[in-house]
């Protein structure tokens, strides 16, 4: 059993759980190794404090599972056979045919499957593994903080291939369009969510979507994106401005980079995790801007692109080496334009690293 | 309220529901047109039979909905904020401190959502919307089967893409970036899953990464791709072979072809649904493949790649007109090679109509 497994069954034993059972596919890939996408599927861990773990599969993913390494049992099934019949005979088997309390992913696991779960042993109680892993997962190692690195460079150079592609007319998706065509030639497998970029009054919506909005001189273009590399997920956002800047502009830019640059500069091991949001929340008040900073300052990432911690202003926990990370404020102003700068960051012994390092001084490009 | 909201709840009354909560970003576009990606924040629409509908959002999120054109009520939350005790205050203002019945999406509400929902009212029980929404949602309307046409021809046009960037010593995310870079090009917003372009021996994985192998002459080349054109996907698997291909290899290709074409042919209403996979599946065990296709023959397609019907042996249910699926037996030998062709397809009046049109004969890419 690997070093993960083993630390979580610890935990296991000591909340007295008989079971966990583990379904969803980034805490699959961190527990295993082995990288899924079973959709509806149910593609389940099951971890039995002093016994061997196993996993119910499709049998259509049963192949790639053994060549992931895996070692213990699996047990397969067909599209058209109930998994939960042979899981229960499998839990009889190793002497569970009943069981009093099961950890499960309770922010992941489907009220459907909970419900089957119970059905097994209908007076178990289940309880959460979601912060136990949480926890595990926030804290990377040195070998997820180099993949971590290669990510965030590959998405450095997503943003520079997008600066280079942006031309007088051209729609946001057509920007898109080259920078994940550059990403794949690099090797990418997969951005870690939906490329992002938007021009002009659109950069003023938070959660824009690219289109076909063309780009004019004068136009703000806002790029929000990230690669996954070996199973690790990276997230920059950068703001340009295409021949020209309003100087109002201007100053919301130095604004929201003079409290990202804050933010960043107060994220070291023993501080409270909120206090760098309010550090930045504090910068962009004071500026006039606070109602245009609808949203936290950060999340943690990894795996996922949005995993533990969640940095805002009321997370009381504190910065450990080994957190990584986004600072990300921004300033919207509705139909008008938003600026967002954001980089990944990973919380060192004596202070932090910043992964992302595409520059962030304004650009004005031509 | 719209119609589809209409018939949903008129089947919560039906059922003696209180109220529904849906989550699920798929079931929400479909009830509400409202297209979103919360990732791990709540946005919740609450349907209480006899009184308007309100949706829970969060304050980054407001904006998009109101121009989504949602003109009920909209309770936002900041992120710091606990979106449950607002849902508590409104459903109290509402007259339902207490309610017995709560219809929820049991295959996509998380337990942890599901116990903060039953928090409310401790002695509520849960029943399933998953299989009313699921009905609702598999009978495709007049406007829907024109958007899934469109999304269907761009399939077609990302196929020829792919074939468009094959040359020796290519890698297959080569190919993966030249499709997806075209589709961008002509406007698609995002592909409906990681588009999958395989060479040679790994084609005889179903479920196969596309990496760096490099293209060889005589080698498979499996493309399985789809678009999200409108909020609607398409979903189209081609295989073809480079510069040759071996006798054996060919009438595998013959024998899955045949399969596809019997199953699409015994596509009509009121034919039971599993039939068509007995169809194929007979062809390719007669053939001496059963064992190599490990997997059911379709599924349906519309808001999500994977929904409502299984095409699965055992899907007693009957065909009805407006239904919309994939038809895609397959071949795989493991460590040398697989053929699957898939279409998209809707149940007519009389019969069917295939929404993806690429050809399908042996193609023999030089």
């Amino acid at each position: 059993m690997n070093l993960r497994l083993q630390r979580l069954t610890l935990w296991l034993k000591n909340s007295e759980a008989d079971l966990a059972l583990i379904q969803d596919p980034s805490n699959l890939l961190y527990l295993t190794g082995f990288e899924c996408e079973p959709h509806e599927r149910l593609l389940a861990l099951f971890i039995l404090p002093g016994q061997s773990p196993f996993i119910v599969c499709p049998r259509l993913e049963e192949n790639r599972l053994r060549l992931s390494g895996w070692s213990d049992t699996i047990i397969t099934y067909e599209d058209a056979e109930d998994p939960w019949q042979k899981i229960a005979a499998c839990l009889k088997e190793r002497g569970m045919e009943t069981f009093t309390k099961a950890a499960v992913e309770v922010e992941q696991l489907s009220y459907m499957r909970a419900e089957a779960l119970r059905s097994l042993s209908p007076n178990s109680r289940l309880i959460s593994v979601n912060e136990e892993l949480g926890r595990l997962r926030s804290v990377k190692d040195d070998r997820e903080i180099e993949t971590m690195k290669k990510a965030a460079h590959l998405a450095d150079e997503g943003v520079k291939a997008g600066i280079a592609a942006l031309k007088e007319g051209c729609t946001e998706l057509d920007v898109v369009a080259h920078i994940e065509y550059e990403m794949k030639r690099k090797g990418v497998r997969a951005m870690s969510f939906s490329t992002m970029v938007l021009f002009g009054e659109k950069t003023g919506d938070p959660h824009g979507t690219p289109g076909t909005r063309r780009l004019k001189k004068g136009d703000l273009v806002l790029f929000d994106l990230g690669v996954v590399w070996e199973g690790y997920c990276s997230d920059i956002t950068r703001t340009v401005a295409f021949h020209s800047i309003e100087e109002e502009t201007r100053q919301i830019y130095e604004t929201v980079l003079k409290a990202q640059t804050a933010a960043l500069n107060a994220c070291r091991p023993g501080a409270p995790i909120g206090e760098i949001d309010r550090v930045a929340r504090t910068i962009i008040k004071e500026a006039g801007y606070g109602p245009y900073f609808p949203h936290r300052l950060g999340h943690g990432l990894g795996i996922e692109a949005h995993e533990s911690p969640s940095i805002h202003e009321e997370n009381r926990e504190l910065f450990t080496a080994g957190l990584a990370f986004t600072v990300e404020p921004g300033v919207y102003i509705p139909g008008k334009g938003g600026i967002r700068i954001e980089d990944d960051v990973v919380i060192t012994a004596e202070g932090h690293e910043r992964l992302t390092r595409f520059p962030k001084e304004l650009q004005i490009v031509n």
